[in-house]
């Protein structure tokens, strides 16, 4: 077997890994002594929470996140050629899915690397499972724009798919900000339209309910720092 | 706790569980005695290898599938009523993705009814990990229409959101028809478009590759029957 890029997940939150890892990536996580992570901190937590049994202070940890050039990450898969495994890990939840993790893998499959994806909990996938709406069509869109005139000129668009193509809406929020955006949107929504909130999945304090737009203006959930995806869906 | 409606996912192919399935599940698996599936042949079998431990002979199976009409499936979550756990499961992977399940889930939300979505294996989510191709904004699309001439306008509308919007496109096809779509794509697509074709995810014969459109037209794979995800970008 020649050495790979391996995808691990992590948990979502405080999570019990037990609970949404199969126990089949512990033994591939110990193969890894270099990881490719977005924080070398949280990650060396992750490892440790995740079973791993190496020594943590031999790990080689390479940083890719929102500051990383694209001229720094040449190097990171060099220990395949040495026939050496490389993992990829994100904060929470499956790499390579609402963060840059592609550029490594874009570069892994120029390069003929093998790649191994592992199951994971993934929170987009699993709000979308549970959230009653279209799981035929859908399509994520990242992070909801700053600017409130482009995000409204935005959710127009968006209503127009969800109408005349019946393709769910997926959106993800920075957690300080969840409770402005579902204000938001429960008011510039069209009253027919349904908002999914899927909160701390996975978590004991899980929460997932669909209601029309404007009914989310009443008794209004508590999601302030609190891991949450939402849905748009006729 | 309170009696839930539960998303098992299921292994992909004839897939290892203990590779794709955390062990959690399996002692959620044995406090149902219903279960919503497509196929009660298949279910059954499905049910054994995941661990169930339960006397099958004793299990309630509603079909949910195709032939289903709306008004059939009204009653399928009544155990609930009584406090007892219902299962929803579809012939492979995530359920309520790529198939009708939402028609429960939605009907759950309507009652009031707790849902669990679990973790496990997506062949989509997969896919789209080890890509390379942009995981912060993507579409998944359904089969392709089976009509080449409305397939060939839809990838010239898709190909417009891959280069404007930078929108990974996803598309599942009939696994008999799958060798037929990749040629096609690879010769309708702009040769500077991106296929990446990931085959038989979590099994032995696992394939993940991606390439410029034309070159797939070069040494193509087999695919027949073979369950695969297709992914394009630039």
């Amino acid at each position: 077997m020649s050495a790979k890029l391996i995808l691990f997940p992590v948990p979502i939150g405080d999570g019990d890994p037990d609970l949404s890892i199969p126990a089949y990536n512990r033994e591939l996580l110990n193969t890894c002594r270099t990881f490719i992570v977005e924080d070398t901190r949280t990650a060396r937590r992750n490892l440790k929470r995740m079973g791993y049994t190496g020594l943590i202070d031999d790990v080689t940890f390479h940083e890719l996140n929102e500051h990383t050039r694209e001229t720094e990450i040449t190097h990171y898969l060099d220990p395949i050629a040495r026939d050496e495994n490389v993992g990829l890990m994100s904060e929470a939840g499956l790499p390579c899915i609402a963060d840059p993790g592609n550029l490594i893998t874009a570069m892994a499959h120029r390069q003929g690397i093998e790649i191994l994806p592992l199951v994971g909990p993934g929170s987009i996938f699993l709000a979308l499972m549970a959230s009653g709406f279209n799981g035929q069509n859908f399509a994520f869109n990242g992070y909801p724009p700053v600017d409130q005139n482009k995000f409204t000129a935005q959710l127009k668009i968006l209503e127009t798919k969800i109408y005349r193509d019946s393709q769910t809406q997926i959106f993800i929020e920075a957690p300080y900000r969840n409770d402005k955006l579902l204000a938001f949107m429960a008011k510039r929504l069209m009253p027919t339209t349904r908002i999914c909130v899927a909160c701390d999945l996975t978590l004991p304090t899980q929460f997932i309910r669909t209601r029309m737009a404007r009914l989310w203006l009443n008794d209004p959930p508590e999601l302030n720092r609190r891991p949450t995806i939402f849905l748009l869906y006729k």
